[in-house]
C-alpha cells in the first residue's frame, strides 16, 4: 500500500491526515499552529509530526507518496505562498519548504481550493471533473477545479468568488475595500446583515430576536415556516444564485458543491438557490448540479492528500 | 519541417492556413462554406481541400501533425460538436469524422475559444498561459484558457461570458433569453443601442446623427473629442470593466486580450475599460494586464492549428 500525508493548514490548529492513496482515511489528528516569529515553526512542526507518525507506524518511507498542503492565502503553481496573513508568513516557497523538511515531494495549495479539490475527490463532487466549491463561512470563498486541477490563478487569486461584484450602490465597503462583494450577502455574516435589516422594519410576528440574528437562526427559522426568515432566505437565495450563474457563464461546471458553515442548514439551503441560478444562468449553463459538501472539516486533509496523488 | 493545417468553419467561409508547427503561416486560402443537406458537404470539402494542397506542396503525410478545425457552436473535450445552427450541423463527433476524412491527428474547438488560443499562441496574449479573451462583434464571445489549454467547460458552454448577468432591471430580452446580459450593452449592437437611447435625450451638439449610431461612429467621434461620443464609451467601459472583474474573481489570468469588430477602435477603447476593471476586480486580480487582440481573422486558423500541437 502506498501512503499519503494531507495537511490543513489553519490559523488555530493544523488537521493533519495519512491517507491510503486511494483516500481512505488510516489516521487523523490535530497539533496546534504556532504563529510566533511570523509562523518559522509551522512547517517545522507538521514535518516532525509527520515524522513521528511514519516511526509510530512502522511506514516504509519509500511508500510515501508525499505531502499536501492547504494553507490560508494566495498560493501560486510553484507552490509560493503570497502572505499567508493568519499564519504570520511571508511570501516565500512553502512546497520547497516543507519538501525539504520532510525528504518527500510536497504541494502546497491555497486552503479553499485544496478543499474544493477534496471535495471533489471523497466528497459532495465525487465522480466529477468540473467542479466549483462554494464555501459558506465567515465569508466566501471558492475552489475552481476544471479537468480534474486547481485553477490557482495567475497570481493565486483564482476561485475568489466571494468578492465577485454583485450589487451597485453599496455603502458599507466589504473587507477587500470594494463595494457590493457576494460575500457581503451569502456568507453567515451578510446573511446576518440582511436578517438584521429586515428584522428592524418587520412589524409581523417572528421566531428571530434582536439577540439571535444569525444564520443559523434564520435557517431554523425557514425550517419552522417563519415568514421573515424565509424572506431572508430568499434574498439569500436571490443573490447567490445570480453570483453562481455569472461563475457558469466562465467555467460551465458540472457541478457547485456547498459547503462552509451556513450549507449545514441542508437541502433547504439549495431550494433557494437553484431557481435563482435557474433564472440568471445561461441556458447551456443550466445542466450544473448544485449539491451539498459532504467532508466538512476534512475537505482541506482529504484535498491536500489528493494535490500530491498525480 | 512539420506541418499542421488550422481551418477556421464559419457560416459563409472557411478560412484554411497550413503552418509550420512553429506557427509561421505558411499558405492561407478560403473555401466556401456548402450548408445544404445539414452541412453535411462541410468536412469533406475541407479534407478535400487539404490533400489537393498536401498534393500541390508536395508535403510528405508524415510531416503533416494533424488538422485542427474551429467551428460556431459548443464542443466538448472529445471533439463533439453539439449543434452548430450557423452550419446546419446536428450533435456529432466531428474530431472523428475530420480525422476519418483525411487520415490525420484531428481536434475541433468552439470558435470563440479557438480564437483565444490563436492569441495566446501568436497574437495579444504571446508569451501568457492565463489568458481571457473577449470578442466584441455583434454579439460578446470569449475563450478561457488556463495554463495554455481551453477551458470548454462540461457542456461546451465555458467562456459564454456574453451571457453574464451584468444589468438588474433590463426590461429587452438578450438573445439568448435572459435579461441584463454583458453582449446586451459591450456588443457593437449593445454600443449602438446605447448610443441611440443617449441620442434621443441629448440636447447639446454631437457628430453623431440619427442615421449612423453604430459603435464605429462612436468610437470615430470619442477620437474627435465628441462629448455625446464620450458619454457612450464611459457606460460601455463601465460595464464591460465591470464583467471582467468578475472573470478575473474566478480564474485570475494574466491578460485580457480584446477583439473583434468594436477593438479595431484601437487603444482607446482600453482607456475606457481599465478604470472600471480597476474599480471592481478584487485586489488579488489587478495585476491582468489589457491588451487588443493582434490576429484579427486569423486567430481562429492560428488557435486551431495549435489544437493540435501539444
Amino acid at each position: 500500500m502506498k501512503y499519503v500525508f494531507g495537511v490543513d493548514i489553519g490559523g488555530t490548529t493544523v488537521k493533519m491526515g495519512l491517507l491510503s492513496e486511494n483516500g481512505e482515511c488510516l489516521d487523523k489528528w490535530e497539533i496546534k499552529t504556532v504563529k510566533d516569529n511570523g509562523g518559522e515553526k509551522i512547517l517545522p512542526d507538521v514535518a516532525a509530526s509527520i515524522k513521528e507518525k511514519i516511526a509510530e507506524k512502522g511506514i516504509d518511507i519509500a511508500d510515501v507518496i508525499g505531502v499536501g498542503a492547504g494553507v490560508p492565502g494566495p498560493v501560486d503553481s510553484k507552490g509560493v505562498v503570497h502572505k499567508a496573513v493568519n499564519l504570520g508568513w511571508d511570501t516565500f516557497n512553502a512546497a520547497e519548504t516543507l519538501s525539504k523538511l520532510t525528504g518527500l515531494k510536497a504541494m502546497i495549495g491555497n486552503d479553499a481550493n485544496v478543499a474544493a479539490l477534496g471535495e471533489m475527490w471523497k466528497g459532495g463532487g465525487a465522480g466529477y471533473a468540473d467542479v466549483v466549491m462554494v464555501t459558506l463561512g465567515t465569508g466566501v470563498g471558492g475552489g475552481i477545479i476544471v479537468d480534474g486541477k486547481i485553477v490557482s490563478g495567475s497570481s493565486g487569486a483564482g476561485g475568489e468568488i466571494g468578492h465577485m461584484h454583485v450589487k451597485d450602490g453599496e455603502t458599507i465597503a466589504c473587507g477587500c475595500g470594494n463595494f457590493g462583494c457576494l460575500e457581503q450577502y451569502t456568507s453567515a455574516t451578510g446573511i446576518s446583515r440582511t436578517a438584521s435589516e429586515m428584522f428592524a422594519k418587520w412589524d409581523k410576528s417572528t421566531v428571530l430576536t434582536k439577540d439571535d440574528l444569525s444564520a443559523k437562526a434564520v435557517f431554523d427559522g425557514v425550517k419552522a415556516g417563519d415568514e421573515l426568515c424565509i424572506e431572508v432566505a430568499k434574498e439569500f437565495g436571490e443573490t447567490l444564485g445570480k453570483g453562481l450563474a455569472l461563475i457558469a457563464a466562465v467555467v460551465n461546471p458540472e457541478v457547485f458543491v456547498i459547503g462552509g458553515g451556513v450549507s449545514k442548514a441542508g437541502e433547504i439551503l439549495l431550494s433557494y438557490i437553484t431557481p435563482s441560478f435557474d433564472k440568471y444562468a445561461f441556458h447551456g449553463c443550466k445542466n450544473a448540479k448544485m449539491v451539498l459538501a459532504t467532508l466538512g472539516n476534512d475537505a482541506g486533509m482529504y484535498g491536500a492528500a489528493k494535490l500530491v496523488i498525480e
